[in-house]
Formats: structure tokens, C-alpha cells, sequence
């Protein structure tokens, strides 16, 4: 590597890849084995199972695919809508349109709903939009729970009621790579079809996998989807074989990687896990309102239930250099941060609070961002000291409250 | 893992995933980074420069994916061909089948050279369909350089004369995954076109990578493709920014791996790796032609010039149970090999020799199945005292010539 | 384990064992070496250079032990005094009255300075001692160059001047546990006939290796010396065999790792790791103050100018149970600090800030502890909002001129 | 390091250290922690019990300290003799005469056994000596259970009887460096007072720890024992504080992977570890007599059922170079070795065969060392094939009744 060692550890704040876990990592390091060996096909079944516990989902099919959450989406497109048909993207922002353009440059028809900037998913425009389709003709309907770019979390319950209202039976798709293991996620109750992730957010691994768990209905569809395809195609992978279900090597490491990153959330609990996300959560918005005091940075997510437990956009005013201050941030004080994405290029950085993260690490990141802040000149209020103040706090009700929900 | 452990070292002779090396395991071991790091953008800058010069292609483009073998032929797939378009695939056997079932899935048409056991390409046959092509309606000849399932390695400079000989415009498309790492592959001096491979073999990493390298004849072809796809494809990765490149988050841990496994190949010196892989494959070789004194085990490559450097496909008599033969080298005797694949299933074991491998590790691996081969009532000749006999020798003159070539 | 794991990195902040970077993890974590290997020469050779470096020392002869810091003072005692003879001691508190105890222990007389709390080595007594011992039956002068338990960094180059003023010819012996790779320390500028270290603070190494740099005048006191001794005896371990150089078998492991991280230290550059210190230093000392201002908590260390740059002692109301905070801090906050020892116990915490530290860890703990004195009712005023205010300063003049000295 | 690298994973068959389990690698990778989190004493506390449970001792004081074997000796020095004192030294060759010289060095009285090559302890001279000390001024026997230089492992049983026979009161302390973890070791059934032995051979752990197991009377001889100490001091060492029971900082690291390692030896089954060891033993044995026929190559240990199962000393014709051997074995064919000691330099070599080993293993360092010898010009018989057909057989009664006992 290049540039210098940075000294100590660095904190990772980009909202993914995540810092990973100590045991995930030496989990990581044991060597591969033959094909043949049935420990492999123990190792592939438990990455199998704990993604259906995480979703409470037991009788969804997982499918795991060395590629990232990119590579999901493009599972998704490609054997749930034959070339030609149509899906419906929910507006989120940058990457509900990431996705919608993929999934045309994959030879499909897309309809949009239409995004308001710092607001979710416009529910009524999905019931609208699935209301005026009386021939059917769109398959499914694609929308990301949390959207990294924005930070925004949009009501899954909502989007699957739209459906339910318009009497609509394409499928829901739900995007969870920003919010898989960071909030509960019932896919079943949420009458989700179909729910898409990723290893290197929520759930503490090294980029490479991306996923997708599939009911029953979904499952059919792509049965009868007669679209071109090998690689990312579920009828092909549903093996008990290892070499079917990984279209080739399965990429063991990851994988090895994944089963301990699993075993650690359900070893500290679900509950614990999600409750953990909102209080440092909380924690990083005390803090951006506490900067927001002095007037130039602000929250991008409007209305504060739907800001995300895994990323906070945070925006900054016209003419700040960004990039300047999250190099600032990164080499000078070790906080590696994002920047925005998308529309939102130059006028937002991001904050990531999700995955393997505690108290300290987080009022350490948020230390370090003020401290950056104050290097490139940006006014800012006491954060750090009211994120501190609200870790202190005895357990808040509404963590609890949103943690359970 | 539900499996017992195995006290010790397990010896990894299947011939993919191969050992990994301690300073590869600790390169993954290290916490990714955010996307605007520029230690990420050096790492992805080592890792095609690296995969350039064991090709000797530095005007090639190099595209890295998270995915396998497999997904690196879809990539060449939907980038070389369009949708109906046909290609020429050279039998080799089970992989040169699987690959040519594969580009028929994703909707191109498929001409195959036939295969007969035991042989390598027929470059005959590849001349004569080529010219009977009189409207070049082939786009391009798929050919696999070593077939893992059969240890025969084609030479790749014969099937280049037979399209030239054809005079055919198609382009050469070289299977390196078994190959690559193991022995010499001049990309320019080849005329291969497009290379690809895996991480898993001869490069020492963890599976989970695939990668193509794509002369510029190669990349206009892609460029003039209009076949539907993202993930895979070329023009959309041809970019500075990590994010286009990689369609996503990039694997880093996976990167941070083959950074270092190409760092231990440079350093080691490209040459000393392809005189110690002829080397190790002579041992095997020798090992098995002392088994075969028996008169029971044989080798499947009929050619000793086309015998692999990296895998040794070893036949056995007719039922003879592969699976408990490998399982008792496995659990008793610690030594993990491969069985046979496609028409070779029950009819061959196969030992890898590839990768980071050295004398002991050969002997040990040797040892283990000529233990295995006893305790499963094989009759074997000598064949772990052969193998120690010819490393025992001064360096031979068919291990240097073979590697000077 | 039988603790719960605690999510997330915790923050060592204990004064040693400190945070060990992942590249000294790694070196520690290579197979051992067979005694006939020339690489295991190698690497003790790296490492008896690397601290002769660190002490501008290339004269002195390094012996490092499979041991800890109380062993280093035992070998320090068993070489240069012999049983029955006397060292004086200069008081520093809690760590020089240790040493003085395992001394006596160990059948030599000892003589001791006074220690004022909260006050460095009485210079002017170790003068006056000095100089009524006109038998010149002291042997040397034992002195906690950083006592770990007060916090208070003593001025070497003042007790040597001591020396020299009572024209006392006993040795200069320094105990830079606490100090070494954490503040600049020129042995022979100094004047100093031993220092004695160990690996586990600044050295950024697992704990398990004490060692000792001897100059030529020690050293000859040694051979003069007949103590009865073997492990411990400098004489025995002046061989150019790995074996007598460390009484049997070498800690490798520990030792791969010393390697390491000497080599992080020098490619940062020392004087950059000292500047380091001295910022992060005055971070803590900024929150400290900070949190003073509530009146409850304090310095122990009275003297500015004498606060160590690697661990802070912050005294606490009578009545503090000062593990209880320990306990909130780490368990609730993950942040492990230490409490006060021998005279100082419950009476006062400490904070490392020592080893492969940064600006964001700093403050992640800052805020952690700031954090935990809250839980526990202790009136605390901002601290962590100074340390940021601190940091993000341009570099200031006293940090500089402390890192010249 | 200055050596070029080897190839693949080397192999470690020196008798100690031993090859490091991935596991114990990686509990050693772990973070320190301050020495007030109860998880350093349950980590301490596995330690102990674990030791016990191997000795069969549940009663015994169980002392860690951070040393190698030959600390070990002398903290067994320093408690169970006062300076002046006198002990029995049981000849066994190189490491009895090594322990003598250390005894004599600490200023205690040494008496010898006489010593036969090629033959374990003489129990007649023991009890011959015991009885002629009518005075009882022995304090104590000192025997190693297996010498690493000889190969030869002694009757502990048989010694007791010597001890019982004379009727005298002298502890009976046992050296299992090289045996604990290797074979049976039945502390309380053999009458043994006091065990003392190290991390890095049959325990599998890296180089750095060396411990002493202690009954009640042995325990009071070290109570009523007035010579002067403080590191090795068992009576100091008996407390429930971790900074007492180390006297100063515990080795943290090297005490994680003690207690990864025991748990190994635990979960594999200490019957099934015995096993192992013996069947991996009399592979050697075979090889060594197949090497034996060609004339040049022998056994040290004279009588079969006295060679140990850890490690055998195999002579060589005079005029050997054994460092030439070694290296060989080592650059060229990856087998660490080690060479004759003492006596015995220049006219052996010793393989290693003791901690994380299996089949594979040993017969890839038999393989090496038989191509090595080749190499060198030394005759030899087959010897790897007769070790492979040595373990391809059903299990040996011979085995089972080795391990039993």
C-alpha cells in the first residue's frame, strides 16, 4: 500500500464496508477445503439458516452469491422478470435509481415513483401507480428499505398495505442490505416476496456475498420466467449440491466468515443486536443536533422516525469541499467517513453507525468528525459532549419502543 | 462446524480452492476501508497490474469480479458473443461441456470440437469448423487450457495456428483458472484474445474472485455488443472510479489478499514458480507411475507431454468406491483430494499439485493416499519412495525445458 | 470466556498491556522456527538492534527474557548487585517501592529516597545520600524514569546530574517501563548504565518479554559479581547461540512480534511517534481539566510539566468506588482504564494513552469514561469537547518542545 | 526477515517448538485486556484447571510463569532447596547434566546418577545414592520423564519405586517438558511431588510459558524454604490477584492460546491424543528401521520400549555433516530438524514428532528427511514406505497398550 500507515485503528464511518469482527475475520483465515468434504456443506447450511433467522423466514430460499449487493439486484431482475417485462421502483433516491437503471440496462421496463428529497418511500404513488396497471403488467415492485445514500428508511409495512390496497399481485421486493442486522426485519409479516442483502454492512463480514431469500410465491415466478441465465439463476441453484447452489466454488472464506458473524448476533440476541443500533443511533443524531446548533450542518432525513439506525446523511453548506474534509477527518484524525452520493455529491457527508460498533467507538468517530469540522472551519455546536450526555442517559423509551417495532 | 476436527495440518490436494499462505491469510485479515481511500484505489491498481504481468499483457485490460470461475466465463460470455450469436467451443471435457451448457443457457449457440478421453484439444477440428464458418459467423473459439476434471493441459499456441490456419477472424478465449500461476501463459505471444481466471488455484487466495484480462480487439467487440447486461459488463467497467469498476462495493478483503498472493509470485520469481510446479508434478508423476506397477491405478492423460503441472487425474479399477477411497484419506490419513467429475465420476480421484505447495507437502499428500490406497485394498505399486527418488536427483533436464516453454 | 463478549472493539486504555496493531498480530502469528534456523538469528538480531536504536544505544548489549517488567527488575538486581550489598532507591511511589521490596526480597539492602505525592524523584536527596556514602557501598541507583502508578514522568537527565554532583561512581539504572516508545530517551546522553523495559506498553507487544540494554560499565559489574544466578545472568547470555542468549528456549512468537513493531515505530518515524504522544497526551489532559472544573476530580501529578504523556492518574472524591466506574466504563462503555494502586487505591483512575494510539481512540475513550463519570453521579465538566477543541488546534509549540527535550 | 521464503507451509519437526494450531493462533491474535476485567482471570483460571485436568492433579498448586523450560528448573530450584542445599540428579544425558549445571550455578549441591547412552534413568543408582544419604540431606530427585536429546523417555513409576524403596523423604520432581500433552502423565498415581514443564512441544502453544504443577508437600518445602527470591517464588505466587500469581503483568497472549490449545487436547480426547502420538511414533520408528537396513542410519535409544513418542535420535555414521543434513532437509525440502546436543553433536539428528501432527504430516517430514539424506549421499533403506505401510495397517495392540498404560 501506497499512501502511509495510518497509527492505531482506524474508525470505519462509511456506512459499508464495516469494521469487522476479530472472530469473523480469524473465521476468515482457517483454509479452504475439497468439495468433498462434508464440513463445507455444514459451514453453507448454517450461513443458509441464520440468514432465515435473521429474517424469521424458515421457509424462504436462500440463495448467497460470491458478488455484492449489486450482484443481488441483478438476481433479482433477472428471475423475477422475464426480458421485456415491467417492475415498479419505489423512489428512495440514489439508489432506488441505481437499481432502476440497472434494471433496464438489463432489458427491462421500469416505472418510477417519484422521490422528494429527504422523504421516504411515497406509499400513495406505489397504490396509485399498481392501481392504474389493471393488465398487470408489472411483476414486481423493487424498494429499498434503507437507503445508504440518504439515510432514510422507509415503512415497509406501508409499501406492502399500498399493494394490498391496490389489490395488486406483483411481487414486493425489499432491499435490505442497509438495514439487514440493523433493525428487525420480519419478512413474512412484512408480506415481503423477496428480501436482497449484502455481507459488509449490518452483517459485519468482508464485501464478496450478496443474497437473496425468496418465498414460495417468488420462488414460482422465477420457475416460469423463461429469461436467459446461469450464473444468478435460483431454479439452478436450488442443489443440495454445493457446487449447484454456487454455480461453481462456493467462496468458502466469505462464507466461513458469515457463519461466525451470524453466530455472533444471535449470541448477543436479535433484541440486544437492533436495540444496540438505535441507542448509537441516537447517539449520532444527539450529536448532529447539537453541530446543527450553530447553524450550517443539518439532518438530509426530514422527518426523524424515518431516520435510519445505520447511516446518517448529514448536510453541509453550499461550497464546503467534502472530500477535503473527509481526508481531513480520515488522515488527520482516523475517521474514515463517506461522502454523498448521487444527487447529493458535495452537498452531504455520511456518517455509519451500523454493524460491530459500541458507545466508544461511535462518540470516538463523532470526536474525531467534530474535530475535522473544526480543522476545515465549518461552524459547528457541541456534539460530541451531547452524544455523550445521551449515552448516559438510562435506556430511552423510545429506543425501546423502536427497537421493538 | 459439526464435523470433528482433524488434529494437525489438513494437506489441500484438491485442485481447487489450493492451501492458502499465511502472509495471503493476514493481507485478507486487515479491516477494510472506506471507498474514498486512496489505499483502496492502489490496492485495486496492484492487483491488475499484478494479474498483467503474469500474463505478460500490460496493454490488457484486467476486469476483477466478485464471483468464480463461472461467473469469469458469463462475463466472456455476454461480452464476446451477442444473444444468438455462436461460438466455437474446443472439447476438453467436463469443464470445456460445462462451460459450452452454460453460454447455450444464456442464450447463444454453441459449436463444439469433439472430445475424446484421455487427449487434448483437437486443433484439427478447430481448423476444419473454422474454415467450413465461411460467413464468420463464429465469434469466438473457447478453450480451456488445462481441464481440471481431466489433468490434460492443451497447448495454446497449436490452437492459435489453427486459427490462423483457418485464417478465422474469431477471437481466442483462453481458460487459464487451472493454469494460471502454475505454469508460463504469454497472453500477447499466445494471440490469446481474453484470458480468464479464478483466485482459488494457482494464485493462492481463497475463492471468490474471477477475472478477465481483454486485449483491445477483445474490448471493441464488447463495446459493439449490444446484449443486455451490467454486472458483467466490460464497457461499464472500464472506469477510474472503484465503485464502476467493480459494479459496487469491491471484495477488498478478497483484493487485499491477491495483492499479496501476486507479491509472493514476483518475489519468488516467475520462473522458480513454474520450475517448482514441473518439478512437483514430476514427483507426482512419478508416485503414480510406481502406484501403477500394480496394474491397478493409471493415469487418465495418455500424453505424459500434456500431463498437468497442476492436477493429476489418476483412473481406478472399475467399482471402486472414490468417495470412501477420499473420505479415508481425509479423516484418517488428513489428506483432502478430489474425486472424478462428469464421465470420470467413480472412474478417477484427482490430485492437485498446484498453488503454495512445496516437496514435504507433496510427499506428505503422497504418502496419505498411498496409505488411503492400502487401507481401501488398492494394489499399489511404490509410489511415495518413487516420488522421494526423483526429487532426490539433481534438477532434470524435462523439468527446466518444460518451464523454459 | 466466560464474560460476554462485548461488541465492537474495546478501547484498552489501561496503561499497559496496550492496543497491539493488527501487523504485530500478524508477526506473532507465524509457526515458530527450528533453533538451527538462521531466520530465528535474524529476528532476535532485529530486535536487540531495534532497541539499541530506540535508545541511541548501539553500544549496549540488549538481553531480552521470557518475562514481564518485574522480571527485568530482577535481572537488574541479581547482575549488579550482589547478595548482601546495597542499591538506593529513588522514590516515585508505588512502582520504586515494588522494586525496592522484590530487591530486599532478593537478599539486597536497599536504601530509599523519599516520595512526595503527586511529586517526581527528590533529586536532591538522591545527592545528599549519595554523598554520605563515602564507602561507596551503593551499587546503583534504581529510577522509575514514568511511575506507572502516580503518572508523573521524572527528568532523568537531573537524577544523572545528582549523581555526577556527588561524584558517586554507583551505576545510573532507569526503569522505562512506562516511557520507552513514548518519549525520546538517549541512553549515553543521558548517562544511564541500564535501562530495563518490558513489551507490553509503548513497545505496542504482547505482554511476556522484559529486557534489559547494559552498558559497558554495567556490564563489567556483572562479571565482577558472584551472585549465585543463572536465568537471569547477563554473563551467561553474552553468546552469539540463540540458546544461551535466552536460557533455553526464545519467546519467538513474542519475538516475531517485538520485530514488528519496532519496525511500525521506525518507519513512523521516532520523532513522529513522540509528537504523537505529546498530543494525545494533551488531549487527556485538556479533558481532565475540563472535567476538573465541576470541582470534584483532579491531577494527582501536581507539576504540570512532570504529567506523563502515557498515563494520566485523575484523583476522585473520597468515597468513589472506583472499580464500580471501571466496571460502567467497560462494560456499558468499552472502554478499560485502570484504578489506582497501593497508596493511590481507591483514590483515583488511570488513563493509558500510550502505545499504537490515535486522536479518534483518544477520544472515543474520553467520551467513554466521560460517559461512565456520569452514570456514576460524579460531577464532571466538559471534558471530551476540550480534548476535540484541543486536537483540532493547529500543532501546538509546548507539544513540539516537549518532543525535542 | 533476511532468508528468502519457503514455499508453502514449512515443516516444524524439531522437537520443540511444534507447530501451532490455526486456533491457538488465533487466541493469541486476541486484544489484551486491563487486568481488572474478570475475563483475565477466567483466563487464568482455564489455564490452571487445565493443567491439572492433564496431569491428573486437581489437588496441585498449579504456578504459570512467563519463562521457557529452563526458568522452569529454576523456579523449582529456588522453592525446593535452600541455597546450600543438596538434590539428586537422575542421569539421562544432555538436559539432566543441563539442569545440574543450572542447580549447581544457583549455589545448591548436586549429586549425579550415572549415565549410560542410549539408556533411560538407572533406578538401582537412585536408590543406591537415596540409602547412602542416611542423613536425609537430599531435598529432592530430580528426573526427566523424556530427554529431548536422547529420545529416550524413563519409567516415572519405576523411579518412585526407587524412592519408596530407600525409604526416603526427597521429593520426587519430573520434568514433562517433552511429554505432557504426548503421553500419560498420572502426577498423583506416580507419586510425583512436583511437575514442571512448558508451552511449546506436546501443549502446541507458541515459546514463552513455563509452569510447575505442586503437591502439598512440596508446596510446604517451599513454605519453609528461607533462600531469597521473588520472581519464581511459589509462595508469593499463591494468591487469588492476577498481578500476584505473575508476579506482574500475566502473559496475556501467550495464555489465551494456552487455553485454546488445552481446550484441543480436551475436545480431541487426551486417550485419543496418547494414541495419536504413539501411532504417529512408531511410524517414525518404521522409517528409521527401513533407513537402518542400508547400514548407516540407527536408533540413539537402544532398548524400543524406552523410545519416546515425542521425539527419535537418529545416529549417523562419523564424518556426517548434520548441519549440512539439516540445512538440506530444511531449504530444499521444507523439514525443520533439529541436531545432536551435547554429546551427542555432529553424531545425530532428532525428528521431531510431538503436538498438532498427523499422518500426512509425518510422512511428508519422513519423506523429506529420507530425500535429504539421499541428497547428502547417505545410504538408506526405504524408510517413508514402510511408514506409510506402518499407518495403513489396523490399529496396533502395541499402540493401545503403549497409551493405556
Amino acid at each position: 500500500m501506497t499512501q502511509p500507515r495510518i497509527p492505531g485503528r482506524r474508525f470505519l464511518h462509511s456506512p459499508g464496508p464495516t469494521p469487522i469482527p476479530e472472530a469473523v475475520l480469524h473465521a476468515m483465515s482457517q483454509q479452504p477445503m475439497d468439495l468433498g468434504d462434508p464440513r463445507v456443506d455444514a459451514n453453507l447450511a448454517a450461513c443458509e439458516a441464520g440468514l432465515e433467522r435473521l429474517l424469521n423466514a424458515p421457509q424462504a430460499d436462500v440463495f448467497i452469491y460470491a458478488t455484492n449487493g449489486h450482484g443481488a439486484w441483478e438476481a433479482v431482475v433477472e428471475n423475477v422478470a422475464d426480458v421485456g417485462a415491467t417492475v415498479l421502483v419505489a423512489g428512495t433516491g440514489h439508489f432506488s435509481e441505481s437499481w432502476a437503471l440497472q434494471t433496464e440496462a438489463l432489458g427491462r421496463k421500469v416505472l418510477r415513483t417519484p422521490w422528494v428529497e429527504g422523504q421516504p418511500i411515497d406509499n400513495d404513488a406505489i397504490e396509485q401507480m399498481l392501481r392504474e396497471d389493471t393488465a398487470h403488467r408489472i411483476q414486481a415492485v423493487f424498494a429499498v428499505h434503507t437507503d445508504t445514500a440518504s439515510g432514510v428508511t422507509s415503512d415497509m409495512a406501508a409499501v406492502r398495505r399500498a399493494l394490498d390496497a391496490a389489490g395488486h399481485p406483483a411481487l414486493l421486493v425489499a432491499d435490505v442490505v442497509a438495514s439487514a442486522g440493523a433493525v428487525a426485519f420480519d419478512m413474512p409479516a412484512l408480506g415481503v416476496d423477496v428480501a436482497l442483502g449484502a455481507s459488509q454492512k449490518g452483517l459485519m463480514c468482508a464485501p464478496g456475498l450478496g443474497w437473496v431469500a425468496v418465498n414460495e410465491r417468488a420462488f414460482a415466478l422465477a420457475m416460469a420466467n423463461s429469461a436467459p441465465r446461469y450464473y444468478w439463476s435460483w431454479p439452478l441453484r436450488r442443489s443440495e449440491l454445493s457446487y449447484r447452489k454456487y454455480c461453481g466454488t462456493p467462496p468458502q472464506n466469505l462464507l466461513f466468515g458469515l457463519e461466525a458473524a451470524l453466530g455472533l448476533l444471535f449470541d448477543e440476541g436479535l433484541g440486544a443486536v437492533f436495540t444496540r443500533h438505535a441507542l448509537l443511533a441516537g447517539a449520532v443524531h444527539a450529536a448532529v443536533e447539537g453541530w446543527a446548533t450553530a447553524g450550517a450542518l443539518g439532518f438530509f432525513a426530514q422527518r426523524p422516525s424515518a431516520r435510519s439506525v445505520s447511516v446518517t446523511t448529514v448536510t453541509v453548506p453550499p461550497g464546503t469541499d467534502v472530500d477535503a474534509l473527509r481526508e481531513v477527518a480520515r488522515e488527520r484524525f482516523q475517521v474514515a467517513m463517506a461522502g454523498g452520493l448521487g444527487p447529493l455529491f458535495g452537498r452531504a457527508f455520511r456518517i455509519g453507525h451500523l454493524g460491530d460498533c459500541n458507545p466508544a467507538m461511535i462518540l470516538g468517530a463523532l470526536g474525531g468528525i467534530e474535530a475535522a469540522l473544526r480543522v476545515q472551519g465549518l461552524p459547528v455546536g457541541d456534539g460530541v459532549g451531547r452524544a455523550v450526555a445521551y449515552l448516559a442517559q438510562p435506556p430511552v423509551a423510545s429506543v425501546v419502543a423502536r427497537t421493538a417495532a
